[in-house]
């Protein structure tokens, strides 16, 4: 797998792009608005003037888009991959998508004779830019072996979960805990705040016991200075919930904390804090 | 200080007074059923037949109580520290209490001329036995300089947070957010179970991101296993839930987040797991 | 509008169907299992044999089916109603469904120069039997008008709401707070029992003052007998619940309480009580 | 029971008494501030100028205070109403309390020989006006029987329901109920309002099938307008919620729902809006 075809190049999908150029990839990129392109044709990338000539360029063509349906669109469209997927070429979406259309994907690929794979990945622009993400692939195993100098490229860690929606709905899981748990730390901090603690003294406190973890560490002092760049845009988050909170609702079961912490993010998008990073839900507790 | 009384020899208690016999203090143990007291004895730690006589042999009294009951019976009692203390004698209460209950101890101790820290620690039994706690004290701040000796021995950092209180309120806080955490994991690896998915395999995503923690990654393993050996019991949690939720409500912070998980506790405590450790919860969740 | 047809004889169709028979209309059902038709027969109804039959049959014909579903199935499927409506001619789909739905069958029947009216109803069985249902229209507002003496016969009280999907949207509104206000009752009822309350005096208590309704006067004695015969069966009160929270999330609205009651329902429904009473969730609550 | 001694002229005690003069009582008024006392006497009252004086002057002294805190100072204080109890005298306090304080002043009651019941009301300043509050007693049976003509002029019903506490109970069951109605009706107007619903059809709806009720159609007309003249102050409902979830955590039994209303109450609570109607939570839903 030396020639890759990669499909989107926004936060995440150029610093994944990128981090395959200077491993030596021959990386073909196309992207809705071409202007996108140009950096990665600057560090070596060839550009494609439409996702057919990026997929017919490449031994498997990645795709990391904004949401299920851009993905659907980029996959299924009139010119989409699955217009010109020759028997035997692969596809891998790592976008982050429920698993109904992960496997709606997954199904048309199959029909036409081509490989499939969802991967989602876990972990936001940092982890994109330094090669570090988690990898949750799904579908064609033979595929995901032979995917593992790729994976190894922009991940430091893969999992083999099984059919295609798998991926889906572990990236769903682990977003849904990260998401609530942002709630909890913006309530930790918003109680502290009314006790008249300093957050330093208590994101410390939080820091050095069983329940220490980076993201406090680093959402921390961006919930305590209010300053949200967003890394993981908030109204993404709330999609995520929303997904986890349908996926138990169609698997018949319940998650009272996740739902509750879906009410709040909607709460915040109500608010006009969509665009900021998901940590800006803690505003809207306590304000 | 070197010599020390050390009042209640429950699972933390009697941890906490060995380390400190072994790390050379001159220790005086006192509890309310004596049979406790023999290992520490064993140990070379002395007895005391009453909290009075714990209190007269010693420069400073500790005291690990079961709860706000208990921590206010043995301090305010007829026969209790502050019936006994002299002018100048130290007192450090290191239960976990509300901040009423810590506030009305501090304020008799020092009615008699007594000095006083709450020092309760985050950790339960292991990091209690490693000398690996972490102290949350608040009150006389030369008193808490002169304890570093014996803060040492017993945990792993120390904090001083102010007037008497804030110690009680940041150890409600950092329960309250492990005990909204417990409910999180718990509904991941139910709703994982539902997918099909591993839960070895979910574990291993929930660790190898920003969310990664030490106790997803140690309660995680009890979960799937349904063993819940009680290091922390369910019972302690909820009431530090509930007294957390009480905090909100007498300062006007709402904690939706913490209010869902205080409810999950309780509906598992009507459950007969009470006496179970914290992450039986998951056992109500997944049902 | 004196020939009508009549789709779907559930629980509440073959009541309403009846009605109308009764009331001196020319009726024409149809159901997806013929046997259905035959006490409709008896009555003075005529059967069809397709859905094509019964829409050819009539100068309107209304709809009462199970789910969004079936009310696709039937409008839009290949031998629907849709395929064989002549221009002018009118379709009323009382069923309940979402919005989408709701507008996806009113697009199609005027694509194809039909007139359409979406009109859920209000009411479970005993109302549809007795003509005292709640009709929540919208879409045709001049057929709305010429369907008058049809709603007088089938319920108490109309409303036009404007364009469709304004129907579906109250219809949800309507039912998430009824499945709130259930879950409220059934936590009046567990508290009050652990309280050692007598039932019927709490009944009574809430029957006496600003929020008595006829609903906890029903149900409420259903619940202190724990006995659930399907009015409204307790899976079709979750599905309501959960496409209410959906439209919150897609309006950007948070709903708190809806959203909690949902995950108590599902709890419910995963406990095995899907086809009783909506009522049942009550056994949850006490469990 | 001719004689009647009243303690406390709040909006709802002012309007209680006032119904007993007219009644033809004769009645004794006191109040902490003595001007609220200058209407009755106008009326035909005797104002005391202590509490035991008050007491002293009738055979039974009803009380109407504002909270627990008061309850507690009027009947147990140094100068209140059991340092002055006659051996069979009577006691009757309609305050709303939690059950440990209605307990605690039962018992000092009867300890001096005194005779007791609880006896909150369900209803505010109106019922309170009309004559038409619901009286929820508990406690001295025949003194209950004995206080017919009474609560006959006070309320449209009354209930005895057994030891003294069951009251307490009974009225924070109600209001708890009453509360997270609130909430729902809240919801329902906020998401029929993003749906562009018209809010008058709503409500009419809302009153046309199995849930309707006043609390509904009263409110639901303040929160559309968004005016909340106070007859039951929002921090005096948050209070009940906090005391029901509380009583919830004593007995074990969860109740998320409540818990959930009791946090969206706590946010109008901080966001300023505790001295307006308890409507007024709409504000904070919809906003």
């Amino acid at each position: 797998m030396k020639r890759i075809g990669f499909l989107g190049l926004g936060i995440m999908g150029r610093a994944m792009a990128a981090n395959l150029v200077r491993a030596g990839f021959q990386v073909t990129v196309w992207n809705r608005t071409s202007a996108a392109c140009a950096p990665l044709v600057e560090l070596g990338a060839r550009q494609a003037g439409s996702i057919q000539e990026a997929v017919r360029a490449s031994e498997v063509t990645l795709a990391m888009l904004a949401d299920p349906e851009a993905s659907h669109e980029v996959a299924l469209g009139a010119d989409g991959v699955v217009s010109c997927l020759q028997p035997g070429q692969a596809y891998v979406d790592m976008s982050t998508v429920d698993p109904d259309t992960a496997r709606a994907i997954g199904d048309a690929v199959t029909r036409v004779g081509g490989r499939f794979l969802e991967a989602p990945v876990s972990g936001s622009r940092k982890p994109a830019e330094e090669g570090s993400l988690v990898i949750l692939a799904a579908g064609d195993e033979a595929l995901y072996r032979e995917m593992a100098a790729v994976f190894d490229c922009l991940g430091k860690k893969s999992f083999f979960l099984g059919e295609v929606g798998q991926g889906a709905c572990l990236k769903l899981i682990v977003n849904m805990t990260m998401g609530g748990m942002m709630t909890l730390l913006a309530e930790a901090l918003a109680l502290a705040d009314r006790c008249g603690l300093d957050a330093r003294q208590v994101l410390e406190a939080l820091d050095s016991g069983a329940i220490a973890n980076p993201m406090f560490r680093l959402k921390g002092d961006r919930i305590v200075e209010d300053d949200h760049p967003p890394h993981f845009p908030l109204r993404h988050m709330q999609k995520d919930l929303r997904l986890a909170v349908s996926l138990g609702d169609r698997l018949g079961q319940a998650l009272h904390g996740v739902a509750t912490a879906n009410e709040t993010f909607k709460r915040a998008l109500g608010a006009g804090l969509g665009d900021e990073d998901f940590a800006a839900v803690a505003r809207i507790i306590s304000g």
